[in-house]
């Protein structure tokens, strides 16, 4: 357990989270429970913006809403100055109506309809990133019929594929986003671009993977892509005013991971200032406006998830299972990628953990696991049990399967907690059914 | 592509399904569309009933509703006099909502909540299949609190594992699922389900896999299973009215899989009922009442999703990418399980197919694929693309990942189509937001 910023155990062996004992949560709101503290949220914001700015200057966060998206979270980035991205409709829709600033908003994505880029028009979006020839067309087109002159980013490939504690140099990029640097795409993609009147081209972008431990991947990203400023300089004299790095910046699931401090992930931050400073000055590129796109690293380790524990099964010589009233409905994230979790008897902190248990969810299908090899205390029906690190992408790919609710979502903070998003209800279900 | 039933190619070149051409359905209704042929379901319901009717007796199809719930499928099924399996309150909601006989219902789950067991009581489920100790003895106080008996079945590992064109006999079970009859787990529950008073155990339920191709592991099990009904008539002098041997009967995705025809899906089940006539006649067991749960093999095939291809991206030397309005959010078997699939583009079915293409979704993830290696013609923004074989676990495990919307669903039959489900809004995403 990585008990850190307002997650402890307090005097009773309980978890607490945002100053709110866990059990007071499973009371008030009963489980499955998505938990959210938000006084980690902010802060992570606030260590990005502020390192982005003594280390780097002119520059903006961006939230990667897709890790987490609703209402409350736009609001609480929004008001802390943040940016954002949003890759579908949903995601703008949901921004907007959260009063976000859209002048700050980018939008990504390898597809993006028609209505979507539309949409996007309508709304102001600040930035769009471009992710194919048709795209930049169509864009052009839809923005000449709103009679603007639309900012955009392109997507591209450095030659950088990172995740977790590996990265590699590649020439050839398999992959549905972006323009490959080395095969001479990238700068062909430029030269289209740059003859659209509609489209005002102020960079580039490119993320290099995600839950990314090495900091050199980072650096080596930036000194390919302002590599490639200076030829988009030198052989178009065009000068970009924006760098887009992305994000991918890793977190803490369990024990395979580095246990980093809050404040530690600013190091990224000044990683990836000196190396663009140095790089910079090195090639004679203009210093351009810094975009950063943090999303799993700002939402990840603030969520735990309460369940209580149902059915409970010894198999001798096989293994314990212990049950919860959740599953791969409300994380699918063990059986989409086998990703390891770090479970807790959240009322028993204080317990000696002495029995393995498999985390088994509630789903009629075998693989609907939540981790495996769980050191645990002895697990009793009814108990409650808290993974941790499921801010991100846990809330956003939840889903219906096997018809079970997706579960609310609390935000705690300084002793209080308030619903971000209520319980479905069953007639949720059918609302849309004839 | 495994043209049969409605599924044909007219004149024109365009996919039809239950008489009406594609291009219709995508003017009609747009894209991404679920479309769900009725007349296939009617069929693959009265096949298997019939079947059991004439080559055993005394039995039920009970569809497995986890494959494709919503109002609409359970009317259909409900009006042919099958049974349906739920396996949470919201499939039991959604199956009383649409005037289900809950006396043919079958409530499984290895983690059923206290409130899923009264709702199951509260709504008079037929059959309520028991998967640990402490489901049994609170069922049992839940059913004396209602005055009433109620009939259980208990699940059990006979020590059969199958999944396509394996099969393997195993001592040691590791499941979440059910009480293994080698290591002596299976007769300890029928002891101890017996001895209360408000529970009638009726009988035994098995699931031996999914996707299962080898009729051989069905009548493995069925022997198996009766085997133990033997050892329980004469060590409890207890003899069971129903044999519940679960589903799993494999469908076609793709070249892989065998291209079985509609009537012979009869095939499982007489190999079942001749299987089962000979073993209890063999072991002098009482002939059980016969439930069968087909769930894929009825809706499976009867599915396909029809998406626009938007942005093409062709990486020399790597890959043709072609990306869909639709992805992981409406079909993520691919991300889950690698499933294949087949695709073809629908108004272009005579056209040659001489170009690989990945079909990628509009989710921000490289593994948001659809299927790979897909032989196609040229392909261009705006060609329809059909996916065969969506029926089971697509609409059922959609979510709205990056805050896409879940497609509708469209039932058509003799040349006339209809919405089962109708489009999501944007509003709904943030229906229950703060």
């Amino acid at each position: 357990m990585n008990a850190r910023n307002t997650l402890k155990v307090n005097e009773l062996g309980h978890l607490e989270i945002g100053g709110v004992d866990v059990t007071a949560l499973k009371k008030e709101y009963g489980t499955p429970l998505y938990v959210m503290d938000k006084a980690y949220i902010e802060d992570m914001c606030n260590v990005y913006s502020k390192t982005l700015q003594t280390e780097y200057g002119n520059g903006l966060i961006s939230y990667a809403s897709k890790a987490f998206s609703c209402l409350e979270i736009y609001r609480i980035v929004n008001s802390l100055g943040l940016g954002a991205d949003v890759v579908s409709g949903g995601e703008l829709y949901t921004a907007v109506k959260a009063g976000f600033d859209t002048s700050k908003l980018c939008f990504h994505g390898n597809n993006k309809t028609e209505a979507e880029l539309i949409m996007a028009l309508e709304n102001n979006v600040g930035t769009i990133v471009i992710d194919a020839y048709s795209e930049a067309e169509k864009l052009n087109s839809i923005a000449k019929s709103f009679n603007k002159v639309q900012d955009v980013l392109i997507r591209i490939n450095p030659g950088v594929e990172a995740h977790t504690h590996h990265f590699i140099q590649t020439a050839k990029i398999d992959s549905k986003f972006g323009f490959s640097i080395e095969n001479g795409d990238a700068l062909e993609i430029v030269k289209y671009v740059l003859t659209k009147e509609n489209l005002k081209l102020k960079g580039l972008h490119c993320h290099i993977g995600s839950q990314i431990f090495e900091k050199k991947s980072f650096a080596l990203a930036v000194d390919k892509m302002i590599d490639f400023y200076k030829i988009v300089k030198d052989t178009l004299n065009y000068e970009f005013d924006v760098l887009n790095l992305g994000g991918g910046f890793g977190i803490w699931y369990s024990d395979g991971d580095a246990k980093i401090n809050t404040s530690q992930y600013s190091e990224y931050i000044k990683t990836i200032a000196q190396t663009l400073n140095k790089s910079i000055k090195d090639k004679k590129v203009k210093k351009p406006y810094l975009i950063l796109e943090p999303g799993r690293s700002i939402v990840g380790e603030a969520g735990i998830t309460l369940y209580t524990v149902g059915n409970i099964k010894e198999i001798k010589g096989v293994k314990n299972y212990a049950a919860i009233d959740g599953g791969m409905f409300d994380n699918p994230r063990f059986a989409l990628y086998q990703a390891k979790y770090t479970v807790c008897a959240a009322e028993k902190m204080n317990e000696p953990t002495n029995i393995t248990y498999t985390i088994a969810g509630k789903c009629c299908e075998s693989g609907d696991i939540i981790a495996e090899d769980c050191k645990l205390p002895t697990l009793n029906e009814n108990d409650l049990l808290a993974v941790f690190s499921t801010g991100a992408y846990n809330y956003s790919m939840a889903s219906n399967y096997n018809r079970n609710l997706i579960p609310p979502v609390v935000m705690v903070k300084d002793g209080s907690s308030y619903y971000a998003v209520k319980p479905q209800t069953y007639e949720d279900l059918i609302r849309n059914d004839i």
